[in-house]
């Protein structure tokens, strides 16, 4: 265990709520409650089991006012979220009461948190690596049941498992060979150092493969599939949207009895969370060409992961139209001819053309149809129906992603090396440098300002 | 106890944050938890003592699925928050899982809590009373030290004690005057009931008279003080507003570490909750006058409790300045004579004589002078400095002020009866009206509605 003081945070959100909690990890954290907390029977923290909870109040000691009426749940290490003794203060939730108690522990030689620092401890005291770690902030951030899965599963050691399990072969590699150089008591060493070489990174580079074939789809669970939505005015682009809100629900206002304003216009289509860009752009002038003119619309759909680009199938296709095709070339598009309850003017045959071989779905959202095909068409553009798997290990974050790349890259040099017969100790180096990549998606050996930094994008009190 | 059903709700405000709790209340909660909470030691929350923490998950039981890494901590009723079995299951706080939790949890039998039905349970089943239900949300709501430490009073009975024991006065009183009147025995029976009655009426409604007497500064500290600055354009009515602002610090971004924004203008001026009303339109157009027209602007002023009226040292006093006095007529106000650092120019004296009773100040806000003595006089209007006395007890809420006066006016009708003669039987009326509406306060005898309407003003999961 690391030698570190004793932090505290309020590690609820901010806001009028019935429970609020202060806490504490650290060595000092049974001085600090002893000092401040008065159970009606005068016992101790000190002296009480762990995992356990007591009624009573916190009083300063100093001006003996009373502050809070609170419940103390009491864990000693290192059976803890952050393997130190824990202690969470629960109380009534009041903005000036919670701010006194935590000004109160701090004078009493408690420091203030940082960001993520909990749950940094808990990687730094061994209890989780660096990927379970950064799955418990993708775990708060989840914005459809599928992304929660991935988070889980990974805070669960899913992925951690794998990696270990690529580096002790890649270890047990790099020991053999090795030994085989050491010792090349036998004719055909380097013949059999070779074909042990290219077999085990023949190996570990397809499990590589499999792990980042799940990564596009991952990265989607994780951050939301950007889309925008374009067309002429007056093609429906707001009915669609309001079509895909109201069906799915817009997603962080989905729970019972709250109130809350949507941040931001997530909706969840089968499991895929589509982020809706500038929507409230389309719902002021019905065209984001027009609001943000032509060149940042260029912007906006360049950085799009989806294209919904909708048509009017009671006009003719129009040079408009047909630019649009032009600006999305290339990019992942979906064409929605809307207004199929009106009569058909648009030439269908040239839709398909322009199209290609992007999916082209007709709708009349005005009478709720093709709203189906739609959603039918969004999954299956990104998940071909395979992620109803849910013991399947994804990767989703960006840096491990990153990782993985070169760690595979690494692997394809040590391959090629092998094959055109470079010397083994060169060999060795490209396979010591794929371990040592594999090692920074844990945590192993990974410097101190990554750590601080993948730690400050967590929340307060975490 | 009642008979209730099972009721959960998420008791943590919504947001991200490090924990959320989801807390389950009534008979069902036990059997509940141990349906979907799986421990890694197998054990069933049934079995354990009460007031212990258990880490484990919870699995959808239906598709096995989990859904979250959680600490349960098991209360068994009585001594709960509820007086009920009370389940709280602490997670990691993602929008998605929690509200996955939610649904889970209702699936299985419990019912999603109305707004304060934890504690309207806690009133129910008896173990607190009304005004210290009431008293609770005050603590949440509570925008000073000062605010704090009146709800913390109340809620720890402090309110319900006196009310009891002066409601048990009346009592004693109605049985003695009921055994006088039953066996009149002696002559001067009559006599003696009289004297009776005048002594405890009197008794009871001095000690209600100094109860009333807390009531205007416990209002103001229970809802702040509506605050308003006047004055022409350039006075300095927005040096005033930003230099109270900076002083004291806005009261809900006190938080170290948040980034919360500020919600309403509320500043601590010495313990007194200034509410500033229409500060946005001071800072766009210096004017408020300006803004919102002359007459719009009367209604605001009429609804303040207090009025800053900014002059302008530097200036003769102007017709405007005159009216500003009249529209203020007959409330509080403090006279603020700003910009010292520049000549003389105003006419003091007369300013003096506009104000009459009211105090002056003089002020170079520029120079930061005066804002001392501005400030004492705030806090002295209101307190007059008998608010330090911390085991005062004070009667905050507007609906146990009114019962109060009631209460006192049910009094003085049986005073005034008993002195003019009218028969004791109507006394006996008045007395026993002033009972019940002392019992309103404590929750005795209370309609349902009222019941449900207050609590309603809670916050969810509370």
């Amino acid at each position: 265990m690391y030698e570190l003081d004793t932090i505290a945070a309020i590690s609820t959100p901010m806001g009028e709520g019935a429970i609020a909690i202060v806490r504490l990890s650290g060595e000092e954290a049974f001085r600090i409650i002893d000092e401040i907390f008065v159970s009606p029977s005068g016992k101790k923290m000190q002296d009480v089991p762990s995992h356990t909870i007591h009624y009573g109040h916190i009083v300063d000691p100093k001006t003996e006012q009373t502050i809070e009426e609170v419940m103390v749940s009491v864990m000693r290490g290192p059976k803890t979220f952050t393997r130190e003794d824990v202690i969470e203060i629960n109380c009534h939730g009041g903005l000036v009461s919670v701010n006194k108690l935590l000004q109160l522990v701090m004078g009493r030689g408690a420091r203030l948190a940082e960001p993520g620092e909990f749950t940094k401890r808990a990687f730094l005291n061994g209890r989780i690596d660096l990927s379970q770690a950064e799955a418990v902030m993708d775990l708060i951030r989840a914005k459809t049941d599928r992304a929660m899965n991935v988070a889980l599963g990974q805070m669960e050691g899913r992925l951690s498992k794998l990696i270990q399990k690529l580096r002790q072969e890649i270890l047990e590699t790099l020991a053999h060979v090795e030994v085989n150089i050491d010792y090349p008591e036998y004719d055909d060493v380097e013949e059999m150092t070779h074909q042990l070489l290219l077999e085990k990174s023949n190996y570990v580079k397809a499990e590589l493969e499999k792990l980042l074939q799940t990564g596009q789809q991952g990265k989607i669970l994780r951050e939301g599939l950007s889309t925008v939505i374009v067309g002429r005015p007056n093609v429906g682009k707001s009915s669609l949207l309001n079509s895909l809100v109201h069906e799915n629900k817009a997603i962080v206002t989905d729970i019972p009895g709250t109130t809350r304003d949507v941040i931001e216009e997530y909706v969840n289509v089968r499991g895929v969370p589509l982020r809706l860009v500038d929507t409230a752009g389309i719902r002021e002038t019905e065209d984001i060409v027009e609001r943000i003119g032509v060149e940042r619309s260029r912007e906006v759909l360049k950085k799009a992961d989806l294209i919904l680009l909708v048509l009017n199938y009671n006009e003719l296709l129009s040079q408009e139209d047909e630019q649009l095709f032009e600006a999305v070339k290339g990019m992942d598009v979906i064409v929605i001819v809307n207004k199929t309850d009106l009569d058909e003017k648009i030439d269908l045959e040239k839709v398909q053309a322009l199209a290609k071989n992007h999916p082209v779905i007709t709708t009349s959202l005005k009478e709720d149809e093709g709203v189906d095909e739609l959603e039918e068409a969004i999954s299956s553009m990104f998940f071909q129906g395979n992620l109803e798997a849910g013991d399947m290990t994804y990767v989703s974050n960006s840096r491990h992603i990153g990782l993985l790349t070169q760690a595979q890259q690494a692997l394809e040099d040590a391959i090629s090396g092998v094959q055109s017969g470079v010397p083994i100790d060169i060999v060795q180096i490209d396979l010591t440098r794929t371990w040592e990549l594999l090692g920074e998606i844990i945590g192993d050996a990974v410097h101190e300002s990554l750590i601080d930094q993948l730690f400050s994008q967590f929340c307060l009190g975490k």
